[in-house]
This record gives structure tokens, C-alpha cells and sequence, in this order.
């Protein structure tokens, strides 16, 4: 049998461990893939999923030199992953085996036809930007982190708030007790900030958005800056240690008076979906607008 | 120097620990009341902050035996103090040195002015109802605790949701993924429950207000119910552990597939305000009303 | 062909006018109404929808001799019907032809199953209060209304705002510019209530919530006070002629220093389900939480 | 007297009609000016303000031969002075006479001292971005306007909702069921947008949003757009007039499957502001933030 061309000749697949769909999704892309003419690298994890184990498995970071990753999980998966391939430019695909998937754009009764389509060169990429957190404390950066959704700055406890200063390119907004704040890209707009009364923010637009969370001041509003503003927190509570996250993934406790951070990252992840792929398709079945 | 009459015979006191404002209050709250009829009784750790110690000083638990209480602190203060008062019929009257102070009736300044006319009779009582937690494991209940504001149930971390079910008069409601959920009464609907968006619900409405945190389905809302309604929320996560507090003072760990179940507390407290309280003057002073 | 029994001895019907479907419905209930032992009596315009005209047919005020009346058509048909019967205890059912539909509980293709159960006695009542509207000009009623849902007040254009003081049992609230305000009862708290930000109240609860149109003070949330509350709206604006609506049926223009007031109806509509009929399964079919 | 040198050789002077205290900033903003080297030119209506009635007087559209247009009166007058000056370049500033202010950056006590910095040159200037309205029925544009806050599409009553679509750079987003729609600038993000749950945009960003009036799809929230973006609304209603409004000014009657269509003009409005003018200090001020 003569193996049919890939628009990309080496494949990376990562999988959403503990989840027994992923396998099922895994062993049949496994198979899918054998028609074409291209080198498959399982993430060592992931291969371990697999009913017919494969000779080569990379590490995550190896990933880096794919020419396109295949990501199976939620959009939580394919945030870790962008962490890991930000300063590559490998696109990334994603397969939904989660919860809404605005980001893993292939459902997983697609992956023949779609999949298809797309290693033939039918598909189309979306630069999503990332967002670095950095901390610091007595002028030394004691924290670093990329986020593709969010950055969340939270009392870390439902049962006290946190006291911070809000400024925007340095310059200050306000003064405010809350459980916290959530900055977010675009691409997370549509995602915890959204619950939190965010708006809806299409992913070519360059800016970010500062959401209150369960602010005392009730006139505190979502407020929308430029891509590039510099937003800082200085943490304000006295006794408390509140937290920072990136994605809900990475965790850092705060001390009082710490800053933090948060700027575009130089580079974005480039998320390939299938041709015809369109954002506010997206946001009527998953958002129920279509009712 | 003859005593004035005053119309509460035993007066007990009680006041935050930890902030130098309340210690002044309750200094000259002590001078004030020599000049009345009464025997004065300060709580323990209340009695510490004083520059002259009492001879007397009393545990939290024998309040009951007062015929007024004063609490000097914030609504936080007040919230304490009603889990101990809330079997009793003793009145409970708060000196404002904490934040927004719906509960607290008096300011720090209106205490000479006001506490006087409360002691000759000048005051009005108004009747919060509070409300029973009970947790429910394999049948049996294993925590028990009791709110004035608010009964939250929540994931206990930012970084993920919960999964329950919600229940009203065991009629189910709606499965939910969220951070949680914020049981209000009419007292706190304009604590915590405001900030999640809940409406301000009159203090003698006999109703309670569920309030979703972030809610992962945008059309879940505030939900308000009879003051009599039975509401319950069953953990559906397998893996997480989320918590269920009282007041934001009272934390309890919850497993999966407990049942926490809210309801009326079959007293409530009676809060003093001095003659001529006003519920919306509060929200308008409070609240930014007034603009 | 013998009759069968029905609990409703005179049944009225009135259907939705200008809408093809509703005169389909009412053809073939009156086709379906001749094998039970009662009178049926169509509204006149109604009757003139039929394929085969009723040799009877009545005034809609008329309508308070039956014993049960069917309405087919939205939710806003009942609300017409309700201000008709509001003194009368005339039960009424319907049937939905027209949007959401909380409160015409029976879906076209249920009409023979559903309301053969409820003729022969199986279904449920529900009674749901009304609230009046008076407006007081110079000390003069010049206009009364009655609401099923809601009575707003509101500017009248989109391109200004007007001012107005709320009173709630005589106590002031505030002042406030904006749009205006929506007073709803629970009944309307699934309606245009629940668009403007305002809770979900149960069916069962004995409230009003007061929901701001568009405040321009931003801490202005949406009020939940005791059904026996007497709500006053004072007109404000010196110039402009704001309107105020009952059910969006019933409108009226104000003057300036008007004073619109709202408070409970001494009856309430009885609303006829079939057995079975859950206000939480209406919310999640209606409301999409079932996702 | 020697007259000092002015920045700004020829100065157009409007004010808000109707109001009696524009009248007095007005006369002395006159005596002020005297003490420069300048030409004062006020428009026509305003100068019939005046106690002592200038020589010259001009027509609204000839204030585009200024050097600088100083705005006595409220937002709404900047909003109408921003529609004539569209295709000049001419800056503006505004002397606050009215409600909120974030365009008139100058209180009517500050007039001398903020003024005079002004026209010595000690000024900054923030241009401002305009939207272009387009009506197009059958092919043919039938309406055009422009605005600065925003664009309103309304059923024109509150007793009606209106159906529609919405597009955005031709991608078809939604069907809406609802009042209507608000497409704002980042200028008048901090207006009508904001009442009815916008988020506030810094006005260096390029973007539009869109926020659906009280819609009746709950999860229907605000839409951020890049400011290039072209938005358009087809009127869906059969049988209903819903209307168009530019800046709650200019109000045009829409017709079934009338296209209305939103685009970035040109040109942008340069206001003038004192030097150190700040947003979020705009925001703390006017929006209770401070608090």
C-alpha cells in the first residue's frame, strides 16, 4: 500500500492522561495515522495509554521539534501544551475529548474526515497570544509563568478577600477589596472570565481584560486594555498570603506587598483548526446562543 | 452622683480582638456606662483590651445571661456573637469599628448620643432569622453549624470547579459545574451575595437567595425561595473535596456524594437599632446610593 | 357514542388572534371537546378563527360564568386573559402557541393526552397573585391597571433617561436616573424581569422585586421586598412625559410629580397544570440549564 | 494692557442651550479670553446667551475654521459638536455643565486656572474615534450619521422586543430575540454601554463593542471587536418599526430587512484636555470607585 502525503512530516500526540476516551481516541489516530507518510512521536505518558506501545516516545519538551502536535483532552491539555511549545512555532491541533473545547477544534467523530483534511493542507491557523506572569518581590522576579487564558489573582480562600492596587501602564486604577482579579487574553475571555461577567472577546482583537472578582465595590466593572499594557497588582493585605494562577494550572503564593505582572508574551501559539473553522459557530453551540 | 435608670438591668460586651479602634471604643463605652443603673459584664478576651480591667469578666457562652449585648467590631463581630446568642432572646446592639457595617447600627462617634437614648428605651428591634447547616454522610449528619449572612458551598480552590446537584423542598433544581453556590439571607444578601450578583432582599422578607459562583451555564441566576424552603446541595465531584462554610467563619470539608442540607433556624436574633433606623438610608449611605 | 364525565361542567376558549397555528389548535381541541359531557364557549373573535363556527359564542367578560378557561396562544394571552378574570375564580389553562411559555403549561401535541387527565380531574392548581397599578395626579386616580408579570416605568425612548424616586411602604428608597424600572411579581420573574438582570423568584414566594432599567448609578441592584409592599414610583422629570405599562399591554403616559402606585391585587389567577407540572423542570427546559 | 500670547489663534465658543448656569460660565469665559491675544468667535445660538451680545457671531458649520472649539455644556454637547467636526481637525475641549463629564475635562471652577494652562500650551490631546451609521434598504442607503459613544438599534418600545441578525466583518454571529443593541466606541464605553453591562474600554483601544438590551438568549453578553470591524444588523421584525439612534441624537425609523451597518470612521475627534488628565482617575471620580 502506498502511503498518502502529510503537509507535515513529523506528528507529535499528547494525551490527556486518566480519562479512558483519550486511550480509545489515541489507539484509533494511532491506526488513522499509519496511511500516511509521516513520523509519529508519542509524549512518553501518552504512549504509555496506548494498547500497541510505540518503539519511539519523546519527552514533552522534545515536542518542540515536531512539525505539528496533536493534542487529545480538553482545552486544559492544550494550555499545558502551549506552555511547553510558546517559543517554538509548532502548531498544535486539538482533539476534544473535554468539556466546552474552544480551543481542541476537532470533535472526536471527525478525526477521519477532518484529520484528513488537514494533513492534506486544508485547514487554517489562528495565532493565539500568550500572557507572561512574573512576581516580583523586594525587586527580585521570584516567579515566572505563561498563560494562553488567564491570569488569576485570588485571596485563595472564600473566606477572607484580598486588599491590592490595580495600575495599567503604570498608571493607577484602583484600590480594591475583592477575592481577587482575573486578567485574561481573548482566548480566555471566553472561558473563566467569562463566569465572571467578562465579555466576550473575538481572538483577533489585540487586548486583555480585567475582571473583578465579587468586587465590595459594586460599580467595579470588567475593564478592557490594549494588548500590550503592562498590568500590575500590588498585593496590599497585610497578614494574608493570597495566590496567583496560570490557567488554573500553576500556583504561586504571594506575600504581602509583592507585584505582579502581566504582559503579552513575544510569541503566540499558533492553534490549527479544520478549513471553515469560525469563532462565533464556536460561541453559538457552545454559549446556547443558537436558541 | 445619682445613677440613671436604664432599661436593660445586665449589659454584656464584647469586642474584635486585634484592631486599636475597638479598644478606644470599648474604653470609653466602659466610662459611659457608669453613669447608668446597670451591671456591666465584659466577655474575657474583651475584658484583656481594657486599660482598667474589670473585676468581672465572663465567658462568650454566658452572654445569655445578659439583657443587652454590645459588640464593638465590624458585622463580622456581630456574626459571631449570633451563633452564641441564637438560642437565647437576647438583644443584640453593634458599635460600627469594622467596614461597611449593615449590622453594626451605631457609629463610633453616635455612641454617647445614641446609647443613650437605647438605654432609656429609644430603640427599635428588628428580628434577623438565621439559618441550620447540617452535613449529611452515609446517613448521619457530621457537622452542624448555623449562619446569620451566608452558607457557602464551594470548590475550595480557584483553580477548579465543582460538580453538584441543588435541590429546593426536594424538588430538583439543576445539575451544576461551578465554583459553588452562596445560600443568603435577607441579612446577607448585602454581604458576600451582592458582590456574586445577588439582589438586595428586604430585612423582614421571609426568603432565601441562592446565589451561583460562577457558573459554568451563563443562564443560571439568582434563584430567590420561601424563608420556610429546604435547600439542598449534593457534592457530585468524586475526586475534589470542596468545603461549605458559615458566615465565612465556620469551614467544614465535604466528600463526595455528601449532602448539605440549609434551613431555618428555628430563632433568630434580635438586633437594637437606636429610634429611627432606616433600612435603605443604610443601602444609600452604604451602598453609593446617594450619587 | 356515550360522553365521558368532566370535572368542568362550561368550558370557555380563547385563542391567540393572527397567528395560522393557534386557529389549528383551537380546531382540533373543539373537535376533541365533543366527547365529554360539557359546554363549550368560544370568545367571539375566537369563535370566528374556526373552520366550523360554534352556534355560540361569547364577550370575553362573559368568560367569568365558565368553569375552566382554555387559552391558546403565548404567555401574553394568558396575561390578557388574567386581567379579564383577575375577580372572578375562574380557573385557567393553556395551551402554548406562542414563545417561552411558563405559564401556558401544555404543549400542542400533549392537548389530547394532557387534557383528557386534567377534564377528568388529575391536574394541579397554582394561584398566582396580581398586582394593581394606580397613578396619582393632583391627589386624583387618573388611571388603574392590573399585572400578571410586570408593571414598568420607564422613559419611553431609548434617547433619554428619567428621574424618578422610589418609595417602598413609605420609607424612601432612592432617586435615581435611568431608563426606569420594572416591578415584577414572581410570576413575571421569568419574563422581562429576568432580562433586565433580575433573580428567579419560586412561584410559591410572596414578593415584588424592583429591577432598574439601565441605572446609571451602577451600584442600583435589583430589590426584593414583601408582597404586601406598597411600591411608589415618583415622576421626576419637569419636561419629559415618561410612560408606564402593565404586562407591556396596557399603557399610559405620566406628567410630571405623577405617582404610580403598585401594590398586591386581593386576587390572584388560578393557573391549571396538568399533574405533574414542576417549576424547576419548566426553568431548565426554558431556561437551557438543562446543558 | 498688553494681551498675553494664546496657543491658539482663533477660538469657536458653543454652549448647551436651556441651561442657566451655561450661561454664566459662558459670560465669564468671554470676559476671560479678553486678557488674550485671540480671536473669539461664538456660534450663533449661544451668542444670544450672552449678557453683552458679541459683534460677530457664526454658523455651527463655520466653527471648523478654528483653532480650537471650547464646549460649554455636558457630554451630550461634545457628542453634537463631535458629528460637526468630523472632517476637520479642529480640537475640542469641554467645560463640564453637565451630568458625568468624562468628555468635558474641564469643571466650571477650574475654568480660569485649567484654561489658562491650556492655551499657553500646556494641554494633552486624545483623539477620539468616531462610527460611521449606514442604513441601506433595498440596495440603497436611505440614512446616514455618525456618533462618538455610540449606536443604538431599539424596538423603539419597551412593550415590544425586535428580532434581527447580527454579523460582524460578515460572519453571521447571531439571531436575537431582544430589545435591541448598543454599538459603542471606547468613548462611549463609559455610557449607555456600561448601563446595560458593557465593560469599560481605555480609549487608546481599537475596538467596538456590542451589547445586546435586555436579550432574551441569558447568555447572550457583550462582544468585543477589533475597531476595523464592520458590524451590520438586518431587521428580522415583520411588522414592527424599530429605530436607529446616533449618539441618542439622531433617531432613524428602520424597515423590515433594512441593513444597518457600523464602521470606523475616518477621522477622529481631537479633545483637548488639561495637562494631566488621567482616565482612571476619571473613573475613580465618576464612577464611585474611590470609595
Amino acid at each position: 500500500m502506498s502511503l498518502k502525503k502529510s503537509n507535515f512530516k513529523v506528528i507529535g500526540i499528547v494525551g490527556r492522561v486518566g480519562r479512558p476516551t483519550v486511550a480509545d481516541t489515541l489507539n484509533s489516530l494511532s491506526q488513522f495515522l499509519t496511511q500516511f507518510e509521516c513520523e509519529v512521536r508519542f509524549e512518553t505518558q501518552t504512549a504509555s495509554l496506548l494498547d500497541s506501545k510505540p518503539n519511539i516516545a519523546v519527552k514533552m519538551a522534545e515536542l518542540e521539534q515536531c512539525d505539528l502536535v496533536i493534542v487529545v483532552g480538553g482545552d486544559g491539555s492544550i494550555l499545558h501544551v502551549a506552555r511547553v511549545l510558546a517559543d517554538s512555532d509548532v502548531p498544535v491541533i486539538g482533539i476534544n475529548r473535554g468539556g466546552l473545547g474552544f480551543l481542541a477544534g476537532v470533535s472526536p467523530d471527525e478525526v477521519e474526515s477532518k484529520l484528513h483534511e488537514v494533513l492534506k493542507g486544508k485547514h487554517q491557523t489562528e495565532i493565539h497570544f500568550l500572557i507572561d506572569l512574573k512576581v516580583v518581590r523586594d525587586e527580585r522576579t521570584v516567579h515566572r509563568s505563561l498563560a494562553l487564558n488567564d491570569i488569576v489573582v485570588n485571596s485563595g480562600s472564600i473566606t477572607r478577600m484580598m486588599d491590592f492596587k490595580l495600575f495599567v501602564d503604570e498608571e493607577f486604577v484602583y484600590s480594591q477589596r475583592s477575592d481577587g482579579l482575573i486578567i485574561a487574553t481573548p482566548t480566555g475571555s471566553t472561558a473563566y472570565a467569562l463566569s465572571a461577567g467578562g465579555p466576550i472577546m473575538h481572538p483577533s482583537l489585540d487586548a486583555l481584560v480585567v475582571v473583578p472578582m465579587f468586587p465590595h465595590t459594586l460599580s467595579s466593572r470588567p475593564l478592557v486594555v490594549r494588548g500590550q499594557s503592562q498590568i500590575t497588582v500590588i498585593v496590599e493585605s497585610e497578614e494574608d498570603y493570597p495566590i496567583t494562577t496560570a490557567d488554573s494550572q500553576v500556583t504561586f503564593i504571594l506575600h504581602p506587598h509583592d507585584k505582579v505582572q502581566i504582559s503579552k508574551h513575544k510569541n503566540g501559539l499558533n492553534i490549527v483548526y479544520p478549513a471553515g473553522h469560525d469563532f462565533y459557530q464556536s460561541c453559538r453551540s457552545k454559549l446556547d446562543w443558537g436558541t
